[in-house]
């Protein structure tokens, strides 16, 4: 509907828009800010993002986005390679990382399953799991999905699957968060963070 | 605070973040996007922005954006050009077309008086409107700028500008919005509607 003065202008509005969450208004104030920056500095921004496309790769072990063929953390020997945590995605990845409080490598999904979304188990990294796990070094997985419904169906499914390799499975526990207020916090977590109660210690 | 799995990954996020509005969870929302697209998409992408910013131009009679010296409005001889209307922005310029209502030619100021934002007249293309108007081919001057009280100061600051010149100088018309409710209008905008009333015109 719109007439753009500019045929540069509304290509570059154009592929803005493309982008999820951005509309055209949107895209046109981002477009806008852009050509209002130097020259140099628009083309590091267009170069970041056609270079991360053009050279990026996923690590051949967890599928961790990474610079490399095996990731910082796969390839890193002071891990605990024993202990797996899979993650849906890369930043479940860095929001485990930055609480300091884990050790092992870490398996990232690329999803969960969804019959919804059409999303499958062949869709995720889920054989390349199990293939993992049967290369025997495997101690423990740790299912860190997202507590939905679509989490706890892939669980379930991951599951049946590594049930027969004889692997310890654990999943992240579930309760009430840091400073949440209990009478406002749903009654399945209440609920659970009850049945789940673990014993009292100082040091948590 | 974040570990980046990639340098490349940080980049660009890190590029993405420095956009108005787009925090650092939303440029990694918008890069993880970008990478689940073809490459050939993202340097289509990345290329819009940078050719945008390298190739643009700005038209020299009325500042708008052009890809030419002289935009696509400025050059059209079955525009009035005797009729200037003076706007804040491109947009405006692109919202005021949408209308189909007007045929004359714009002049860009490219902002508005602001001292609280440090912008004074000097940064905003008014001596180049003078000049315009001076040249003596201008009948009437249009002020379209928006109705803040940086607008009006705009507008007040125009008008002593351009008094000298003889020039007919218009504002545009204020008064409630079209399914505006009235109960909720503002006073001074229902004010002023009731004092500017005009005869009543079956064709509007």
């Amino acid at each position: 509907m719109n007439r753009f003065p500019s045929a540069l202008l509304e290509r570059a509005v154009d592929e803005f828009s493309k982008l999820p969450g951005i509309g055209a208004k949107t895209a046109m104030r981002l477009v806008l800010h852009l050509l209002r920056q130097d020259t140099k500095a628009v083309e590091a921004f267009g170069n970041s993002i056609i270079r991360l496309r053009q050279e990026v790769k996923f690590c051949k072990v967890c599928h961790n986005i990474s610079d490399n063929d095996t990731c910082e953390i796969c390839s890193n020997p002071r891990r605990d390679h024993a202990t797996v945590c899979v993650v849906e995605n890369i930043q479940d990845v860095m929001a485990i990382e930055n609480t300091q409080q884990y050790r092992g490598v870490y398996h990232v999904l690329g999803g969960v399953i969804s019959p919804m979304d059409g999303i499958g188990p062949s869709d995720l990294q889920i054989a390349s799991l199990v293939t993992r796990v049967q290369g025997g070094e495997v101690e423990e997985v740790i299912l860190a999905l997202n507590p939905t419904m679509e989490g706890d169906t892939t669980n379930f499914y991951l599951y049946r699957k590594l049930a027969d390799t004889g692997v310890k499975i654990s999943v992240i526990a579930r309760g009430v968060a840091q400073n949440d207020e209990l009478q406002y916090t749903d009654e399945v977590t209440l609920g659970r963070s009850i049945v789940n109660r673990t014993l009292f210690n100082v040091s948590i």
